[in-house]
């Protein structure tokens, strides 16, 4: 923590600051500029972490130094991590594809969806049991029906499940049948769900929120490693901006961001990055050349049916293509996809 | 809703959608023009909330024409709702004013803070137990102890509480010690919490998420009335924009817009809504002047010392001061303070 | 300027920016701590100002201490100035009140306005000559034929004239005919402009760009100065953010801070802020209360008929009703109002 | 133009639109819903572009229905526009590739840097003599002097030359030296500016303004094309977000949606995109798989002491490398790029 005094502080007002660190452990260094005066902290900062040291007769502004977060950054571990789920590896020279339907709707659709998934050499099957909808209104998803449905289909496929859990009594439900979990982006900084996802122990993808800046959706993250759960795997899902020809505008210079300061896997969605089904194959081949560690894509097998998210869903057509073009690109980044 | 062809749309895709519409027993209405054709669909149009017409062949967009919302809207009750909270009224002629510190701390501290807020005319406490941070090594509030610590002040001074719920689990415990429950803005879109707190029919403070647009947030509160739970007050506390200088930016102009289309009352909060204790009072005196029903503001013994949000509380002095100055204001929108 | 090292940096690296400053001739200041070295930098830090220190060996990042301005903050100038535009007082004890149609369209609108407004007591007409559009097929204004109807108002009535200028062809026609040059949020980043503009040393208005943040705007400003105009009045106007409900985000809490860091006036555009007439006059009591020096209103005699911004244009008997409210608030601020 | 009536609306306000419209001789086609009136309007409504139609009695808001703009547009022009610069196509089956410094600062870094780009297949210099900086006190370029090094350059390499103009005199000047022009994002609705370039037939880049949607993009090239020149390459170079990690941020989905609805050529720069080198790579490869018709890259034989955007200029290894991997990505996209 470096301490900017204003151009006029008083030496009373710096060695009021200097007496206030001292009381709590803290050592100081002072650096007499020309026009300002600077006082960097020495000791545990955690210690300020709450401290409105901002407001101290004389102080300008507070300058952090270090992260906030420590668990997931690569100070901690500077190797990347690789979390294997049931012989699944994500974040390692394999690219993983998750895909399905945006809402688990039916039996029939599943299945359908799931045979053909497999055919193509997806690994995770998505689909969503519970859905968070921004109207009452909308359909809401089959809930632990639908968890069943899921659980069924991996039996018959050999496909894994991943599916998006909304509050400790979804997690519960979810926990019983899920080989992945999801937080949504309007969930990121659902803290008490974090939490209890941390003790669970589960694999989760974590969606970047809406509005959520780099270092927020790392703190969120650090909540769940906090609990123990050091399977994260970190989703792009684009971020809300002034921009409405798109549903969102997908930040892919989040990845090799990430890679740079985390040591988890991140992955890309194309599908609600876009919220446009022509929009998600071009999205889905730069997510992976940017250096995305894999994807979640919606697929259906009638998107003008679905009962959610219709209009950014790929129809098998369109997938098979999709898989055709990442299959190109991924060797180019030295990555391999599953057959 | 209206359908807008593509520029070059047939015939037969215009009648693949009047078939369409016409199997959900939904009435059309044809316009041709010059360039386009427009499709006017009548009936229950609910039906479409989630139907992806979008993605029919010879369809460029679709263009709503009526608010998702119901419940909240000044279509469904056009008189303003004002909510009376054991006798203090919100949404009527006085401004409603709640302030308090942003975590409740120790007894000391609270009870120093509501006796004086007590003698400035405040009729409702603030003070969270449960504290969404950022970072997991933040203060996360005392919990249950912070409640039973309202409660207690409660009966010292007869102010009303208002304290923030997390999860169901701060929920179910909130109802047992407060008067007022209070949603934040992380929470907005937490739909499962929303429902649980529609069934408590509690009196609640609905803030408005970080980067919400006025109809998510008003869709949030549909949530709980649609539950049954009518008691809402709407709070605008800043949404998350490019601008750093400011904690969040403090959109004012959702006052009056909220009161043309929703009957529901409207509070500001120019705390977190600036995040600098020394614009709160002149973005309170704006609050007041655009015709919000009340003021949210954090007050603090020593704002210093505070484990959260120390940087945007007002001490004692300020907030007496923003008291005068509200006082002055108020007359000139018809609003009354009481003493 | 404090340089923050990377938590790996070696001696060498540290030395190296230490030998990289002392060729610029600047004096540094090493402070070791636990976990980072911090090199502050002593001396005239604006040669660092586009040195990219940024990218040398175990440099993390950059902590700018100063604001990149000066003549406009309070370091160089503590009180506040007072523009007097031939007798018209912007920043002193009175509000300012600017108003007209958003377009000059003919001398029978023109006129009309100007006589209503006179009689309200506002002493400046703006109406736009020069008109960026969005599309090229919008109404483009008169051009200097507009400049001229305005003079021959100013003849008539006695108001001084405020008019857009947009180009350096734009400027010197207006300088001919306006009392005050305006330059649009479009503009606020055409640093060539604003230099002809400080060459000018007309009293200009300088709108805050649609993305610039507080900073970004200052600079805008120093450019003006820097060319020897002092007088330049600040305009607020909405920013762009997520929200569509208005046509900008009136951010009014850049009025107390503009207040705490610059010592130039600054006033309010409600009509461009909120891009609806029936939020206007809210907006506009809100901006008196939040400390504003005046505002600039768009008012046209008939707005169902105006060639631009009629939806958010005021009509004649709305403004008398703002102008009515704002003599109310005005004087709880301290502030006159001209009769 | 859709007319949505208000829920209330009178029989009378209904027919006073009719009237306005027929007025104007535009046909109206009425639809009446069980709980809205919906007005069609038929016939050229470019005549409405300017009408406030929204504040007439009962109507509620106006849908636009066709584009604003029309040259730009794939209606207009189905096939896509291949731009010929002296032998380099944009916007073909060749990626184009444009690299150079920021800024033009020496003879001698032009030609190193020069010499270097031509061998690893760039085909047009780029290179600032006219600098937009935020800051009065940055280097503002060389002007004129800079032009004529670009010249000069260009007659040793047989490179073409791209360079920025901010003014209708630094065009004038560009005019007598340049390949290509380029207009930043500052200026992108400097709509004076755009109508010179129109008129001037010079091939352009345009980049993409901060805060500028998709729509206004193309309604700014809609000012160029209006005028006379087809010549147009848009250039996607980030927008203003809330996120402060990356200087902005690169909304790549912009490339494959103007691919949908524009003829227009589209290229990436993903240096100021980024804003950070060890971004600009990743990003590079990502835009190319989007489908962008090419790049410009900021390159510095020594970034370190770059006059300007030192830190997200790359050095020579560094745009090699990212060469190599371009050249990778091109062939599946089915481009060429030349050696």
């Amino acid at each position: 923590m470096v301490i900017v005094m204003k151009a006029n502080a008083t030496e009373e007002q710096i060695s009021g600051v200097e007496k206030f660190l001292s009381n709590l452990e803290l050592g100081v260094h002072i650096s007499t500029g020309s026009e300002r005066t600077i006082i960097g902290v020495i000791g545990d900062k955690r210690i300020l972490i709450d401290t409105p040291l901002e407001i101290m007769p004389g102080v300008d502004r507070l300058v952090p130094i270090m992260e906030p977060y420590k668990l997931v950054g690569k100070t901690f571990r500077p190797e990347s991590t690789v979390i294997n789920i049931q012989g699944v590896e994500v974040g390692g020279d394999s690219l993983v594809m998750m895909a399905g339907p945006c809402a688990v709707e039916s039996e029939k659709q599943l299945i359908e969806t799931a045979v053909f998934l497999k055919e193509q050499g997806v690994q995770i099957l998505r689909g969503g049991a519970y859905k968070p909808r921004t109207s009452p209104y909308s359909f809401q998803g089959l809930g632990e029906e639908g968890l069943k449905l899921l659980a069924r289909v991996r039996e018959e496929t050999g496909l894994l499940i991943v599916s998006e859990v909304v509050s400790t009594d979804s997690l519960e439900k979810a926990l019983k049948y899920v080989d992945v979990l999801q937080v949504g982006a309007r969930n990121m900084q659902n803290f008490d769900l974090l939490q209890h996802i941390g003790k669970s122990k589960m694999p989760v993808v974590l969606k970047r929120g809406l509005s959520s800046n780099i270092e927020e959706w790392l703190n969120a993250a650090e909540y769940i490693l906090n609990e123990g759960n050091y399977q994260v795997i970190l989703c792009e899902r684009g971020i809300r901006t002034f921009e409405t020809a798109t549903r969102n505008t997908l930040d892919l210079s989040s990845v090799p961001l990430i890679k740079e300061i985390s040591h988890l896997p991140i992955i890309v969605d194309p599908s609600h990055g876009t919220g446009k089904w022509n929009l998600v194959t071009p999205m889905a081949r730069a997510a992976v050349a940017a250096g995305a560690d894999g994807l979640i894509v919606e697929v259906h097998p009638n998107p003008q049916f679905a009962l959610s998210d219709g209009n950014q869903s790929l129809n098998f057509e369109s997938f098979s293509t999709l898989m055709d073009e990442i299959r190109k690109i991924a060797p180019i980044l030295k990555r391999e996809l599953s057959q």
